[in-house]
């Protein structure tokens, strides 16, 4: 794992097997994505959910073809000029596990696609928060998740997405990590230049929970909970220190959409947390 | 008022004082537009805002450059290139009623903010769902309040926007417009096509006042309650006649905004319903 440091080396070790793990604090500085790979008479309304859904829904490419795995069409544009975000990229193996759903519920989890894979699918690589994590680490405010190895926590709320198309009935995901409050405003001045990996936060503090209508910090829908900041505790259950939590849009929100929409047919998107990481690096896209 | 059938028409009889109302069902198939005008260090923000939130605060145009209320720099792109919204606007007089704030509460209500405009100021044109209005009419789907010449509803709601730099703790505003059950596909089709003028609708049918928090349905914050469809009563009132209300995003949301995040100075927007209206038409900017 210690050779992990560009997003190549990463896709190549979940497409050998040899990567099985979350990638939070891999191939730092490096752009990761969530992956949504849908059947083609639902891209329309997909794409038109992530356009009414920028901040949990940030489009980074997609399949230039119905079919294509490892040929990219780029939205992220940059003085009028699409960036490639990966050479040598295969969407059925490179994220380190995925979960396939049939007929809107989830049926099982895998690390290989490629047997589901068909010329009707169309796949979508969206924004990952992990992106801007290496910003905030060189900026003396390392996620407690990277520094305790652990996947980050995430969850479901009950703020809805503005409907599109086919999908109706969803609500945001949100990651969460936990600052002290005199850091939210660095923490959000810092992840707001990364407008196409969730940017700023879009809740914090200790009355959040309810506004997101999360009844359990300590009980995320996917990943872990975060735990205390000396590690022996569940943040938010034993002592806080001081901390609160802080949380942005996520994009497991499409898997969430699919969900509730009820989608029919064979859907797959990463594991949450197992994400494909991307050439790209954050200065060439945000500083750039 | 026979001849407003044109977005500069109805500009210049704002702009001379002979049109003071609203301006639902004038000039049909031309694009409608919102106001807000704030104090140049608010600006950045206030794209972002607009970035991060689409459905409600589609961003049209702006200032082209600070104190500029007649050349603006247009965000409607077609094929690579700005859509021009309007030859010879005053963004200081061409909205029929306009409201000024003070230090993020409102202090008056005027036809013409020139006296209040600075070289400090930029002025956003943000998409006013008036701009569908014609379609759905086209359609045999003419909205209740345009044929009954009355003011749309418009409620404040307790669906968070995402929080873009100084702009936090706003909430979405939304018009509303009473629709039978079996034709809010139709409506939602139709209004898709509208994406900067914010496109399908966020919400429909009873249970969404509850969703939205809304309370009272012939209590809106802003405009006129809607009618029964025999005019007789207020809708969801009376008998509904079997109608249900179905809610867009609005415009009047970035007024919301400036109070809510309690912004210092002068800022002014239109009166909700008094929009600019643009020479662009329907058909140029989504079937063009």
């Amino acid at each position: 794992m210690a050779n992990l440091s560009t997003g190549r080396a990463v896709r190549l070790a979940a497409r050998t097997g040899s990567l099985t793990t979350q990638t939070a604090g891999l191939a730092p500085s490096h752009l990761q994505a969530n992956l949504i790979v849908l059947p083609k008479p639902y891209a329309p309304s997909f794409r038109l959910l992530c356009q009414r859904n920028p901040v949990p829904c940030p489009l980074l490419a997609e399949s230039s073809t119905p079919g294509s795995f490892s040929t990219l069409q780029s939205h992220l544009i940059r003085d009028g000029t699409p960036l490639p975000v990966a050479r040598d990229i295969d969407l059925r193996l490179d994220a380190p596990k995925y979960l396939v759903y049939r007929d809107g519920t989830v049926s099982h989890e895998t690390e290989d696609i490629s047997s589901l894979w068909t010329d009707e699918h169309v796949g979508f690589l969206i924004g990952c928060s992990y992106s801007f994590e290496g910003a905030l680490a060189e900026a003396g405010l390392m996620p407690r998740h990277v520094a305790q190895r652990r996947n980050v926590a995430m969850y479901r709320t009950t703020i809805p997405l503005c409907p599109a198309g086919v999908f109706t009935g969803s609500t945001y995901v949100v990651s969460m990590r936990p600052y002290r409050p005199e850091e939210v405003d660095r923490v959000r001045e810092i992840t707001r230049a990364f407008g196409e990996t969730h940017g700023e936060p879009i809740a914090w503090g200790w009355d959040a929970l309810e506004k997101l209508g999360i009844r359990d910090i300590g009980a995320p829908e996917w990943g872990e909970p975060a735990r205390t900041a000396d590690g022996t505790g569940v943040f938010g259950k034993e002592s806080d220190e001081g901390y609160v939590p802080v949380f942005w849009g996520c994009g497991v929100t499409p898997q969430e959409a699919v969900m509730k929409a009820g989608l029919e047919g064979v859907v797959m998107g990463h594991k949450p947390g197992h994400m494909i990481v991307l050439d790209l690096r954050d200065h060439e896209v945000y500083r750039g």
